[in-house]
């Protein structure tokens, strides 16, 4: 049993409040559960220096924590001068999840930062901030239709939406809470696009080696999980 | 007249939500207006270096900003790999607000750390965040007591609110918005007790010089905003 | 009665060294008693950033400690990687003091950095680097006045002067030394123009709380105070 | 057809080169083709402070690139002041990957680490620095055996090694090198044990979402090369 | 008696390997006994901002050593966040020498930088560095040449080579390993020309101070030395 | 003929000034021309981690330059945010060269730390630093002497000075200032003994290499320099 009491295959209360921000171009206050963040995304009329008059535009994300969104305080980023390994490691994830559902050519030279700041944690940030982030660039794209500056479906191909997965107590569950992430034999974090193809898979063996079976197992969990998750994403913007 | 419609002396909608987070000891989410900040107090068995062996604890706070908090992106701090002179500025003066109702002997050696973050912003975030600060501070102590750790009366000596004023349009006015700071040509921060003693006085004037006058006016609707901020806090925690 | 044996109203002793670098466009040597801070005016043909094509100059102030200045050796913040909190407090309040008599239009597309870096530390060094900074910054503008790139007058638009005032022993007294300092119930900065108008004033309680008498007490000892400092900066650059 | 030549199931010329390293208790010069990885094992007399009194060890990683160790010049992390987040992620994987074999009490409070530099790159660095690691890990551990430290076969659980798989040019191909990877739809790293067991999985899609099989091909081409690899390793160490 | 049994003006064994990276314009991994220096120079279009528009061009080095290559691990410089003074030093000597004999107007505005990575330490890194860096310079302006980017011997005026002798049980002696290194009264590294000439002489005393004497005497060992290192890179080019 | 009209062994006017800094144990003010060092000698009651246990102290120095001490305003170090290269390379110099005259075991467990601010520069302010340090830690050690901590004789072995010399214009000469240090074909560092030993030998070729002949023409002044400056030291401490 689940220390949530959960079933192995149900997620958490999901929700997502757009238009949280009154200033940015996109924004949504994304829930799985206790665990909330704020996605916002920022249109910037400037391209990283690599891809100057290439035509192209470019969708990057950066991710934070607030210093009592964890159980314990945590050392401030910005005072201890610099973003930790797993802080760029989860944002360079939510960068390249997104740009795989955008078309970087149709949405010219401009920049889209999606800032996903983790006001209260309680297991699976990355994948909320996947999910909330895709609602926080689809608000910044429709901003940009209202201006005429672009068509929302020429530049985003598909939602993307993203959940963990893991063994815990020797069940496969998803939607792993903190509790359940700390204690968990195998933890697997799976992003996957509206139309199910798999955009990024990083499962890690906490404990002992899993099996070509659980890792199916796993991906089959993902795969239930977020079309749930896309069938919410459509319901929030409808 | 003010761009918000307000009267001179009128205060924006002041609010706060307490126990906002899950795992602070204390925590608040406190609006003025379209200015929100998040304030968390976190306890700690530790104390600065300094105070070692003393029997004297501590109360420090930090600040930070989220990047999308403002009209136009601002770069993250974590990111820069440092914090700016405004936002150590604005820390310290929240730090030096709370500590001047602690008796850090009577607190015994421990830290409690309130960092405010702000989450969206429109002028006077740094008055907000000690207004605020001092309700989770309040909660921290609170959640002390319950576990017999301390006295709440004993260690906390007094209310503390904080309110900017400012000359607009040639006009002496209280808790500016963005619109009219970037506009004033006079702006003072005060911060006061609930008895009405002075904590902290910063005044500046961005165009002209101004008179002692003027400062007087300032600090006469400070004096009104504060205590008005004291009632609110009262309501709030009781 | 006061350690240093001074009246309540009576600051230290007072001088300012002209040209005291050989290679800066303006220079001055200030002391303030046994606080020593060399200032020097620095000019340079760029401006920030957000200033490109406006036609405007800026005038920007620097600040730092030799690191034994004090009486313990502190840490050479180049060596720590970064300035601190306090420093760059300070450093922003000499620049706004020193802005607040420039027309930076008038100064024209140029950058005058005024480096105030104190050699011997007594308290006060603020105030000492502001007034001994704006005889830099007058040099600086005589220089460029003896090779035609602009008149002082249409530049500086009247002295600033600045002075710590405080309530030591239950007494206001005026530029307090180190000793004073560090056991001052109340602590406050007065940055005035030469014609008396207010620049910046911050007031700080050490300890108790103070009363809006004090705080008029204490801006009567500045309004005396700076004015004695603008005659001796009028003597010094006749 | 692969730029290479090679099978779609045919790993680059694989060689490791023990005791590459006068001073390091084990090392080894792992060549996958091009890609040419130093390894090193150092043993420490001490533990990361939150293992300190557990009776645990740590076996930990860090990676560099040498700046002219790919096609265009990179520059030096020390140079630029800090490790990017592409070197943070990789070394925590090794980190991951290498603890995944090795029993922590049995090591006793004492820290192996693993520094894999990179002199030659033409792909796959990180999975050749995985599986070249193990060896210098366990060089390490028969020097600590020599000297009655420890026993290997105590701490050391089994084999690990890990391969890079991809779709390249619509086809599922194995160990991948720098042109066949910079054109590679998807590109997924594998780290399987000696036994076969899964400790990391990362796929991730570069164009096109991948699909279940493809990730199914993808790890059947990693269970052969990484049994592969292991056996290579056995005879290296034999 | 020298630890290394070597006659006192016996140099260790030294080696050059040319091309030793696929990808530099030039490369050689030199060995001074078990002193084994990787240096890579790279050709790049650009040129430091003080020399834009001059129609100069720019060699420079840097220097680095791998956490291992010496007894006991060392703090990687790009987690420590900064390159230590030694390294600042040895990389400012290195690229210093090399210009000496480099005709930085026949070269054009390009920049040839120079990467030295101690692969293993035993004494005497800098000077291999010196005697190796130069081999892949001139294999750059080799590789140059064949592209009709230049000509070597308009731009390459001389050879350049450099050791360190020293005053190891009261005896002066050349090339000195890691063991006497940490034994010498005094150190000294000496930087020639082919044609004899001095580009650089460090000497210092490390115990007494030496007199002008003992200098010249080093000195002579380190002519014999570096005429002997410069046949030794002539017979590796031809 | 030199700009200064100055003979080729003809040093600047050189002055001491004792107890610059109130503060300090020790202090110097130290001239070579219109090259201003401030050096002050620091004592504290703590060592180096590796001298811990050890019954030996430690000196050790920092140098650092005010930002417009040069014809052209340089960033400021602290808020560049590290040392550079050249900070470095000098600082270290000048701890070496003060302690070759230091018997560490004599002073017991205590550092001695030389700080060196360069005022206003001219050229040679490294060996201006030394010269005058060695002042600064004189009057440290006779500090302590007053208070019955040491001997000064037991702990300061003998004097140290130091003097650049060079070949201008095809002349060997004397402390170069700034305008001719720039022309220098060849700039020599020198730190010797009061009884004549050699130190440090620093000989760089800016332009042609040097010959033996010249390095000792350079040599030989340094020498009569150097006594000349150890008679000044002699006559300030008396």
């Amino acid at each position: 049993m689940r220390p949530s009491g959960r079933q192995t295959n149900q997620m958490r209360k999901i929700s997502f409040e757009r238009n949280f921000s009154k200033h940015a171009e996109g924004s949504c206050l994304v829930k799985f559960g206790d665990t909330h963040v704020l996605c916002t995304a920022s249109l910037e009329e400037k391209t990283p220096p690599w891809l100057r008059n290439s035509g192209k535009g470019w969708v990057t994300a950066e991710y934070g924590m607030l210093p009592r969104a964890t159980g314990d305080r945590m050392k401030r980023e910005a005072a201890a001068g610099k973003q930790g390994g797993r802080t760029q490691e989860i944002q360079r994830l939510i960068g390249r999840s997104l740009r795989a559902v955008v078309d970087l050519g149709a949405l010219g030279e401009k920049q889209i930062t999606v800032d996903c700041d983790v006001i209260q944690a309680d297991g699976g940030t990355r994948t909320a901030a996947i999910t909330g982030g895709w609602i926080a660039l689809y608000d910044c794209l429709k901003w940009m239709e209202a201006r005429s500056m672009t068509k929302v479906e020429k530049v985003l191909k598909d939602h993307v939406a993203a959940i963990s997965c893991g063994i815990f107590a020797g069940q496969p569950v998803i939607d792993l809470d903190y509790l359940e992430d700390s204690a968990a034999e195998t933890d697997a974090n799976f992003v996957l696009t509206g139309k199910g193809g798999i955009v990024e898979v990083q499962g890690t063996a906490e404990g002992a080696p899993f099996s070509q079976d659980e890792l199916l197992q796993l991906l089959a969990l993902a795969q239930n999980g977020t079309q749930e998750l896309v069938a919410l994403q459509k319901q929030a913007i409808a």
